[in-house]
């Protein structure tokens, strides 16, 4: 039988803390057919607010160092302030969103990264993505707002980089539905040149990956997105674009695809 | 057909600020049979944010009044911080917990309170509870947990008192099971003397009730309270009781039990 397609989008970058594009972005996402899901980072906002409070903002190699304080700023800032107006603003849209994080009907299990090199502290690897009970809320018609908060199942919230859980729902989900993951963002795609907007990479495959890390082509950034990009398709996902928010509608607009 | 018994339990003052009460408190509500909605409040904790980033705090009769940075602070407070972490410890005692607003699954509808004598701001009065669909959670075998959080659905998140919250959801639940709602808190009940922890009022019937206000006995954050009780007999839950936090397990314990 011919599995129904599920589309899985990530939006990041500067797209969430700009109230405009954001709100494109949104109506655009409800104006989508058939199944998906929405996962958001947030981490500019997160920074701000720690700014605010006086709790230092430590990030190594993309990822948030997160003690107590700071997971209280980003549980706040992700499961609260930008989930909630992420719902509220899809639902105008008659996007019967719900907001989740991995504590939520147990969606998410993660397990905090042992303190190796770096000490991420509160900072958690997925372990088990809750494929059932998420199909279960897709066939209801809800729309599934996940934000980069997961759980350990023992009572212990933990700050999930949003990127990598949509590549982990991306596969989880690929057992039940043909999955499209799309990685959205301010840039148009992955850059041969960083200074030119433009020079977008339209198509990369495990052997051009490989040649753009070599070349120093591929950012510290990107590098994490990619690798979640071909994690991805090695695990059964159809398709992975990189891409403008603006993709969301111009779906044949200039973004980057990847293929293994 | 008799209605299947629904309960739903308030938590609020002191509980939710002291975590080891807190976590007893949720191993006990994790331990209730049948059908359950947990609603939460949280007003001390987000003053104490919204003090450390300089925003004051303006309570008038027990209602706060919210701008747009306190609503900022509610949102992440309530939503985040508190239902989020409730959420995860309610997962390690097996109870299927999700976190919600009102905005999720457009499951709470309020309308901005108009400014009369007093501009409240982004405060929410409730329109209509979603029944049907929290009926289909509770199904589901679905834990709810709420917050003080509802939208206007278009668009703008709103601050709703937590109380008022509960008694509503009870008011609806009740055109599907018989519903027994239960206000918790540091207190063993309503009190005859504030100075009293033990002088417990044990019945409180509408007849009394005005006694007790003509006599001043029923404090100002009591009286908005004792409101709510007496709406949702009205209006056909079964059962209201106001106790203290350990009345959850300890049910014969002192409380006061309302009545028509």
């Amino acid at each position: 039988m011919k599995k129904s397609k599920l589309k899985i989008i990530k939006i990041g970058g500067n797209i969430i803390e700009n109230e405009g594009q954001l709100d494109t972005f949104l109506k655009n996402f409800a104006a989508i057919e058939g199944l998906k899901i929405l996962v958001h980072g947030g981490g500019k906002s997160a920074t701000i607010l720690a700014d605010k409070l006086g709790i230092e903002s430590k990030i190594i190699e993309g990822r948030r160092v997160t003690n107590q304080s700071t997971l209280d700023v980003v549980v706040m800032v992700y499961a609260g302030l930008i989930n909630k107006n992420i719902v509220t603003k899809l639902q105008t849209h008659k996007c019967n969103a719900i907001g989740f994080t991995g504590a939520d009907a147990n969606l998410i299990l993660a397990g905090k990264r042992p303190a190796k090199y770096i000490d991420y502290g509160f900072v958690g690897d997925i372990v088990n993505v809750n494929r059932q009970t998420i199909k279960q809320f897709l066939e209801l018609g809800i729309k599934p707002v996940f934000c980069g908060i997961t759980h350990d199942n023992l009572g212990q919230l933990l700050n999930t980089n949003a990127d990598t859980i949509a590549s982990e729902i991306a596969i989880a989900m690929s057992d039940f539905y043909e999955v499209e993951l799309n990685y959205l963002f301010e840039l148009k795609g992955v850059l041969q040149d960083i200074k030119d907007e433009n020079s977008v990479i339209t198509e990369i495959n495990t052997k051009i990956y490989e040649e753009l890390i070599d070349k120093h082509i591929i950012s510290e950034g990107m590098l994490p997105k990619l690798q979640n990009c071909f994690k991805a398709l090695e695990k059964g996902v159809e398709k992975v674009k990189i891409g403008n928010a603006s993709l969301i509608e111009a779906t044949d607009s200039l973004h980057t695809t990847l293929s293994l």
